[in-house]
């Protein structure tokens, strides 16, 4: 059970911004324009990132969920979503990627964390600045997301379906707030 | 010198939004109705958790900016702020927000730390659910703005009169978007 008073059967973080819509709608916008808006990251990259700091901070829902839209926007390729999160350096994405997701896994623990060699390697690879601050804000912003699904104790649902079922709509219609309760 | 190619001199969490505005709006929205919209706690504790929060995360910017934030909103009662990030167990805040910045380190470890009792003894002294929802998302939002500032390296001033200055237009202004630099 949540530690605060949500409506009961809502998953994860909808629970939360129906229980408090007006900052709700700025966490929504914030995911939207972050993996869904211009970036020259793909969609499918951005929501690895989202899993990988999610499974690295062990929150159950918001890694399964971002694991399964990335299933999705992977296609074919979706072998690569699991790879990553259980051996990320043994997968196949690409180098670049590997140094990118080393640097969320640096945000991950701590923004200190995050090395000039850490930045000079990704750069060597060909990653640019954008790339560089959207997987940085992208890493912090699941560091937010977990703690606060987790922290209020939101419902987390155990069926692999439902998973699939979110990941699907997530991966085609984005993010876009909940029916408000009040 | 920051990460990313940002505006020179520009502080913290400012030089990257102007890199960045489309995202950066999105946070300085949800900074704003967070610690400067409706909540049954005051705009000083708000800024307490947040700078409590950021000094636990050692990010220099944003715990010496928040703390002279809240400082000013304290107004005569100002030595809480320090005494509560050196010692919060034995500073003079209320027993109700001991046990609410108690959640907020527990927060700023991982969401799982957060336990029953945690909540139990909160509620004893008093909590209500919106009082543990803003302190859990306010310890989670500064958990991704503390990520955001120091994963990206981004300039850190060290003269304190800076932070007194951004500190009372903080107070005064709440958190309105810098000029763009595009």
């Amino acid at each position: 059970m949540a530690h605060i008073k949500v409506p009961e059967g809502v998953p994860g973080i909808r629970s939360l911004v129906m229980f408090r819509p007006e900052t709700g709608k700025h966490l929504y916008d914030l995911a939207q324009i972050l993996l869904r808006g211009e970036s020259p990251l793909l969609e499918a990259e951005r929501e690895l990132i989202a899993a990988y700091v999610s499974y690295r901070n062990n929150c159950t829902f918001c890694w399964n969920s971002h694991a399964a839209a990335a299933r999705c926007l992977y296609g074919d390729e979706k072998n690569i979503v699991d790879e990553t999160l259980k051996n990320m350096q043994r997968s196949n994405i690409s180098d670049k990627m590997k140094a990118l997701l080393n640097i969320a896994a640096r945000v991950q623990v701590l923004g200190k964390e995050v090395k000039p060699e850490d930045i000079k390697a990704a750069r060597e690879l060909g990653a640019n600045d954008r790339e560089i601050h959207d997987t940085v804000l992208i890493a912090a912003t699941f560091s937010m997301f977990n703690r606060y699904v987790d922290g209020l104790a939101s419902f987390t649902p155990t069926d692999p379906e439902e998973y699939n079922a979110m990941g699907k709509r997530m991966a085609e219609k984005g993010y876009v707030m909940p029916p408000q309760s009040k």
